[in-house]
């Protein structure tokens, strides 16, 4: 796998659609996968959407000769779905939970349920420590009026967030998983631009797999032609990415998806293709970094600038979904108003008789409760329908307002803010990474 | 503030108790504050439980001249609570919100609404980067019947997974807050033998305030000494941690609390006492670091030895919570099958005179409506409650799968596992923190 200077990964990396008795032929697809990763001896494996942990168990058992290494991260209702195995020990873990994903009462979108999150793992490769992710944003179900792209948003933003803060020690890093993204769609741009993260399709040497890259196909049976129109081939929404550091370079040597079918199987692995990536390690001389000056610097106030523009519109787009949770809580208000002026007014035609003694009760009995029970009903849901829009509110401030912190310090660094010069003995040397858009002042 | 060689940081920390119309004298509490902080110019100010958004902006406007950089951490129904008050520019902000955190239905406790989290502010002090963290853990109500123990256990561990892998790349860390733990309490040594963090109680030079430290005590007047028994005089449960880096020593110089009263003022800021710590940072000379090889591999074997006994204790009481949460989540299904099988039986019973006509319909109407409703109010309810119990059992196996990683992870450095030695060429130049029991493989 190594040699003194070159360390090879080979990373996998797959979204299951292992809904037990609903997606199809789940059991087989996921004897067929355990007998893949057997034979194929990747470097880290990274799985989506294992929603039940009895598959979980399944493959960990199936996997425990050649990746002994496992990790399967829990979170809400139905758990992650993510699990991640590998060759190398696991030192440590990690999980963000992203604090947007969905509604509870869009059950049969059921993202809600999954509890979205981005998982990261600490692996020992060769002595290099490594940060695996593994992430699987919410769903887009409709291109043109997709009521959820403000949440899809932030958690783009919650997971540049969390690699960016919690990879500043590590040597290389990879992200992996299903961002249900398209590459140019803003979250993604968010994502690589701040984080400097690298995308293994566009990066690679060479290339074996579907056209463009794409990771959802028209081909593949599992696929209903009709949920991917407009884009009538299939799009790219999973990704493999990767980071070096100023000690590790990083590169992609061979890239390749799976082609909607597997030949000497009936069907897939998945509704989504697989990806595989073959990453070389190389540790770097010192000396490369900090070459080129003028150049580089000019290049980097470009990416600043870019970044500026990016999260300018990711507020645009995180304000709108405040209009959106700002209407529904007020809806939600109204009705909760309404169903308490009801009960009001049947309480108070139901007192008549009682102040005007003998008068006859106005209404029937049954229909009295029946009204009651209904306004309670209303109270009740329209209280917790309350409370959830408002938690989305303070999430949605919460991201706009960091954002909107963001966008100022980029804006100072590009006017050469004086914080930004090296005058004082107790300065800090240069940082590990490669250059992202955000490394410390320049 | 600073010569060339010396910078000194001084911190604020203070539990505002800032519950809107509940809290007593809340507006000349917050002028009293604002007005001692104008004037005492602190570094970093980190005030917990500020609940209205109101206050935070009152509190802004304010400092405006001493502290222009602020930021309110954003969470929950109601908010974290979290605001932070500096001299020097918030460059990046990051908040993490905890899995766990009480019952919504406790509402009279109230946590659950507050959305407990961690922020993280990014500050340069000086060219150095500094991770501030601010928190604020469950309360606990009964030291002899805390059920809300594992909550803030599994919150323990989340901060210092959060503060751990956020500050690899930082000169100085800095975490202030309310942590309600006393100093020998489960959460609070996990947090400190994980981390590193030093508390600045035990290590201040010189230091000027209540006994032992105490930061809730008897003698402040909106205390009920009935709610600090057995502890009649008080407890410590706010702090003022802090870290230095390779690269940067870190020193307490003085430290303070105030005394239950304020003078030339009828009361005191809040029901907690306020924090004060002046902290002296010193560039370190690289040749510090690693002397004295085999003293110090003892005394670090010695560390990771205490920190996988502390581990055993924790997932021991997370165990306890995980058992608790079982049990609540076969009673909320339990209740839901009972409700359900007295709709079945309602209904049955009510279909007795449609199946044999002209049969009599053995129960009036109104109690036949009433019990219907009845039956689906325990459905929904219990339906809400299995969700959320499912949920807490998810987060706290997830805890426990990561201690029990984490636990064979340092054993295998205890038994001196291969990996650990340094004998490749990609192998990592020495890592830039202060030796915390999890660092780096050595």
């Amino acid at each position: 796998m190594a040699n003194a200077d070159h360390v090879s990964v080979k990373v996998f990396s797959l979204n299951c659609w292992g809904i037990r008795f609903l997606s199809k032929h789940c059991p087989q697809r996921y004897r067929m996968l355990g007998e893949m990763l057997c034979k194929e001896e990747h470097d880290v494996v990274l799985l989506q959407e294992v929603w039940s942990e009895k598959d979980y168990l399944y493959l960990k058992k199936k996997l425990a000769g050649c990746h002994p290494h496992s990790h399967y991260f829990k979170s809400g209702v139905i758990g992650s779905g993510l699990a991640i195995f590998t060759k190398h020990r696991i030192h440590d873990t990690f999980l963000y939970r992203y604090s947007l994903n969905g509604y509870p009462y869009m059950a049969h979108h059921g993202d809600w349920f999954g509890g979205k999150a981005v998982g990261m793992a600490v692996l020992n490769i060769n002595n290099l420590m490594a940060n695996i992710y593994i992430t699987h944003l919410h769903a887009e179900y409709s291109r043109e009026k997709d009521s959820y792209l403000p949440h899809r948003v932030v958690q783009a933003w919650e997971l540049q967030q969390f690699v960016r803060h919690t990879s500043a020690g590590a040597d290389l890093i990879i992200l992996g998983g299903d961002l249900n993204m398209h590459p140019q769609d803003l979250g993604n741009r968010l994502l690589m631009s701040y984080t400097g993260l690298r995308d293994s399709y566009l990066e690679t040497a060479q290339f074996d797999g579907c056209e463009d890259g794409m990771t959802l196909i028209a081909d593949n049976p599992f696929i209903s032609k009709k949920e991917l129109a407009p884009f009538e081939k299939g799009i790219r929404i999973d990704y493999i990415l990767f980071k070096g550091s100023s000690r590790t370079d990083i590169l992609c040597d061979f890239m390749s998806t799976t082609k909607g079918f597997v030949p000497g199987h009936p069907f897939p692995y998945s509704d989504h293709e697989a990806l595989t990536a073959h990453l070389m390690l190389k540790s770097r001389i010192p000396a490369e970094v900090g070459s080129d000056q003028p150049k580089a610097q000019e290049s980097h106030a470009g990416k600043l600038a870019e970044l500026v523009d990016i999260l300018t519109e990711a507020r645009t787009e995180v304000k709108v979904g405040l209009h959106c949770a700002e209407r529904m809580r007020y809806t939600a208000a109204r009705t909760g108003v309404m169903g308490l002026a009801l009960l009001f007014l049947e309480l108070a035609i139901a007192a008549v008789p009682w102040l005007a003694l003998g008068a006859e009760q106005p209404f029937p009995r049954i229909s009295f409760y029946l009204l009651a029970s209904l306004c309670f009903a209303i109270l009740l849901t329209t209280f917790l329908l309350y409370v959830f829009y408002t938690m989305e509110l303070k999430s949605l401030q919460g991201a706009e307002d960091q954002m909107r912190l963001a966008v100022s310090s980029l804006q100072e660094k590009l006017r050469g803010f004086p914080v930004a010069q090296p005058h004082n003995a107790l300065r800090r040397p240069p940082e590990g990474h490669e250059p992202s858009a955000l490394d410390p002042e320049e």
